[in-house]
């Protein structure tokens, strides 16, 4: 093996970046067999959810803009955010890297920490994965989870329901604006870009306080609402007074001269849950009413479609 | 949207490309929740089994050797033969696509359908994925899967145990070959390359009667028993006479003036299971007998080391 200043994964090979990479994953009571065999076994009472995610280099992130270990609290937290929108709480992790040659082992051994790091938020473990050269760098994360009854879909909402969200809205798209712009301040919007936060707990506690639709918002609030809208055959009518602008989005907003509302409607990688609940349900802490539910099939803003894009698309 | 005379996944978008495969998958008795909510939901009793795998275009498959279907025929196998490797049964799959904007819809219908038609094999259902874009065409495949009792690992080999074999072995790389050299035919050997056709059944078999260890051959057989070897702390022999080699893999060997048994022991992607059994027991019908478990840590051909590869590496 040359010796490099900067050891790359080709030069390690691929049983070595293995054994590299797997001393950073912790294991947890779930896992009946973990990596390294030809394929793990997870505890599963009655059902198992599971869900998967693709992340592309300079499309999902970038790397001049983003740590190795932010990308890997950002794929891991898509993941499991979409876990909690079941009403579910993750238990097992498996993580595909196809990556080129020259890529340095420390960052494969950094991103490995990130996504230890956010799949131990919710005691949750990575059991395997494989990895391949690639000219492009793609992340392919699957999760599985379990939930304790049925889980909450898409499909439930039904007029006179109360829409309500859980976690922080526009929060990553306003650091995205920023970095797009050449700056790294605010701070606390660009980190929100780099690492979302969702709220993992809000998606049990929603099904178990009743909630009849749940989703992960990752395309953009109103397009997210819009799949519960022709899920469930309603309308979804947003009501724009109650959302409490943050001091930070007020402020980019006013730098980059941009309503920081479309932050709120449209901005994705936040990954807050929406949901609707049966009215006089008392919404679960950390969940706030946003509108209400009727008759018909689309969403709405203050009772007007709105203007502009309604979110993220991903081919085109 | 511009009229084509080829409809490319960026021209149809995410959405329109989700509705146009959809149809293409089936479900089965084991799918709680389907595809088109945050994850999907699947029937498992006492626990699950997970394990995943990523094809690059240009590495692990060409366009131009083989078609669309296939290459969702040969994804889908390498994954449901984890699971069978384990002694298991798959219940169902998520597909992550990554792909060129200009790739076409009908390709990647085409691939829908080879992955569909291999799933159904065994009986499992695609229950999501997650498509994006990418310069590179990347495929990354997670399969889930059911066992009866205890999973069957690579560790478990004692002393004095008979090695087996189910499956084909040497017929993909020796496909591979000939379609490195410009060549088309023998197209059994051809068609192995581009379809796997691995043992499925044989694994769960293998499992009943009580086999020690068990891997699916996706390196080589030399690479794989080395990893049984290592995993088990056993020294394995193999006893070439064993190995009847088949007339397509003679005239492979002959027309390209190599050795047909190096496709037996370093070719990877016929997808064979290989196993271990207790001196004594008899064999399931499909399996053959082709060496011994000895002392030791290491893999030899009739009592030497093998010159020469042993197999694939990833990376390097």
């Amino acid at each position: 093996m040359p010796s490099s200043p900067v050891m790359t994964v080709s030069e390690l090979g691929e049983f070595g970046l293995i054994d590299a990479i797997r001393s950073v994953f912790q294991t947890n009571a779930d896992v009946l067999v973990g990596s390294g065999d030809d394929a793990a076994q997870l505890a599963a009472a009655g059902s198992v959810l599971v869900t998967t995610d693709l992340m592309v280099d300079g499309r999902h992130f970038r790397r001049d803009w983003s740590s190795a270990a932010d990308v890997g609290h950002k794929v891991a937290a898509a993941n499991l955010a979409d876990i909690a929108a079941m009403g579910g709480v993750a238990t097992g992790l498996v993580i595909g890297l196809a990556a080129p040659g020259d890529t340095p082992v420390a960052w494969v051994e950094e991103l490995s920490q990130g996504i230890a790091a956010e799949v131990a938020e919710v005691g949750a473990s990575v059991v395997g994965g494989d990895m391949t050269e690639s000219d492009t760098l793609v992340l392919a994360v699957t999760a599985l989870g379990r939930v304790a009854g049925a889980p909450v879909l898409r499909s439930g909402a039904r007029p006179a329901d109360v829409v309500a969200v859980a976690g922080r809205l526009g929060w990553a798209a306003a650091g995205l604006a920023v970095l797009g712009r050449g700056f790294r301040s605010p701070r606390v919007v660009v980190e929100a870009h780099r690492r979302p936060n969702p709220p993992y707990a809000a998606g049990p506690q929603a099904q178990q306080a009743g909630a009849t639709a749940l989703i992960d918002v990752s395309d953009g609030l109103l397009a997210d609402l819009g799949h519960v809208a022709r899920a469930s055959g309603v309308a979804i009518d947003i009501d724009s007074s109650s959302f409490e602008l943050a001091e930070p989005l007020l402020a980019v907003g006013s730098a980059l001269g941009v309503d920081p509302m479309e932050f709120c409607l449209t901005g994705g990688d936040d990954h807050a849950l929406a949901a609707t609940y049966p009215p006089g349900v008392p919404l679960p802490a950390g969940w706030r009413r946003i509108g209400v539910v009727g008759a018909g099939e689309h969403v709405t803003v203050d009772g007007a479609q709105h203007e502009g894009s309604t979110g993220h698309r991903h081919f085109g």
